[in-house]
């Protein structure tokens, strides 16, 4: 792909209460806020709400990769141990290979606000030439790992076949080793 | 369930050498008096002792769970490298979540007092309304270890759907976020 | 064992470019100093090259262990998240259990020095009486993370059944619990 390639960001809630509209999504808007701060790089996101259903997420992340061929899928929701907390299941049944490693950085940042983190059952992998990462529903806790974890984030997309994305250096110093053998 | 209910902690330890009368159990008494020391809310306790064998240890945590209705299984032993160190393998049978949260702070924390730290198997998991923990065999690091995570266990409880645990917060400070939505 | 078994370490790198010829390898020999410097017990060194493709890294993690009788196999490359990084599930489907420590603290330890740590799949796990570790293509990367965890490694090896492994104090001190029961 050039670097002219649009990266297409796709944004899936999972909210019981948000999907029977009892209260509103903040979650969602709180990640493309983010986005919409951070990318300097031509970028389009695409938002799905479902209800915290296995079925439900895992045909939201396909339909998001396959048919909008998004190249990073961030969900927000579902990630605790509550018999309704499926997204990691979802997550993992759709992916075709695991990153372990941002699950358990997402766990340690979220660690030092409070303990109830290790609670979490937070993943990424790849889908096809899409990196899936998990976010928790609260949108404090969304931007303080966005914040601490996006930098990573543009290589990896590199890595995996994806368009070269950007980010504005005050806010996120995306980070890319010169000898791509890292 | 009403917050007065009880709550009932399996404690499970498995050890070749202290199931055939070799040596004195010390790790299961340790954990009873941790739990002694810090609940001030009701609760009960059952222990078992099995050898380091698969099946034992898959029956025991059944038992406490199906049987005695427990609420949290703490295990202790048998997280190693060794051959006959099976107690994460016979955990991960029979929960139908996992929470790889825990292991990943309980290795944490034991590796501020021990490089070999790393070597441990430890994982937690919930079966039905029942979190289930493995702790290390030496009563050193079990009181390392529920000293910085126990924190956690009562809002863990909370979701899924047991009974409300309180602690003594000059000793445990319970961590319940204000947003259920975390 | 007696103490005075020779040591078989495995060092299999994993590589399309270095198997082609493109470039040479690095990593391996990075690995070999290592050893060479830390090691103050008998050892002896089996070298291996492979593509990045998974079942010729499976055969030669096998090759190593079942026919060089190895007791300890360290990969280099193919742990990222790219498409033709596969060491880490080549190494999880030849291991009877795997030890997610070592996965957490090598990535912890690399996160020190570059945010895209968090895109190592890097694991270990344990195949007969034999550990196998995945390490990271970069040789920089290889030195920070043997310099962090080789001090758990010996005792690894005497847990699983191989020989008594000593090194220089002054560079590498290894760590053995004084009870076993740890």
């Amino acid at each position: 792909m050039s670097n002219l390639d649009v990266c297409r960001f796709g944004i899936l809630t999972a909210s019981d209460r948000a999907a029977e509209g009892i209260y509103e999504d903040k979650s969602g808007p709180e990640i493309e806020n983010f986005l919409k701060e951070v990318l300097t790089s031509p970028w389009k996101i695409y938002r799905l709400l479902t209800a915290d259903n296995k079925e439900d997420i895992e045909n939201g992340i396909i339909e998001l990769i396959d048919k909008e061929m998004c190249n990073v899928v961030i969900t927000t929701g579902g990630t605790g141990p509550a018999v309704r907390d499926v997204t990691p299941e979802a997550t993992e049944s759709v992916c075709e290979r695991m990153l372990p490693g941002f699950g358990e950085e997402m766990r340690r940042i979220s660690l030092e606000y409070v303990p109830t983190a290790v609670l979490s059952r937070q993943t990424a992998g790849i889908r096809g030439e899409c990196l899936v990462i998990n976010l928790p529903g609260s949108p404090r806790s969304i931007r303080e790992i966005l914040d601490r974890i996006f930098a990573s984030i543009p290589y990896c997309v590199d890595l995996i076949g994806g368009p070269y994305i950007d980010t504005n250096p005050e806010l996120i110093e995306s980070f890319r080793p010169r000898n791509k053998k890292e």
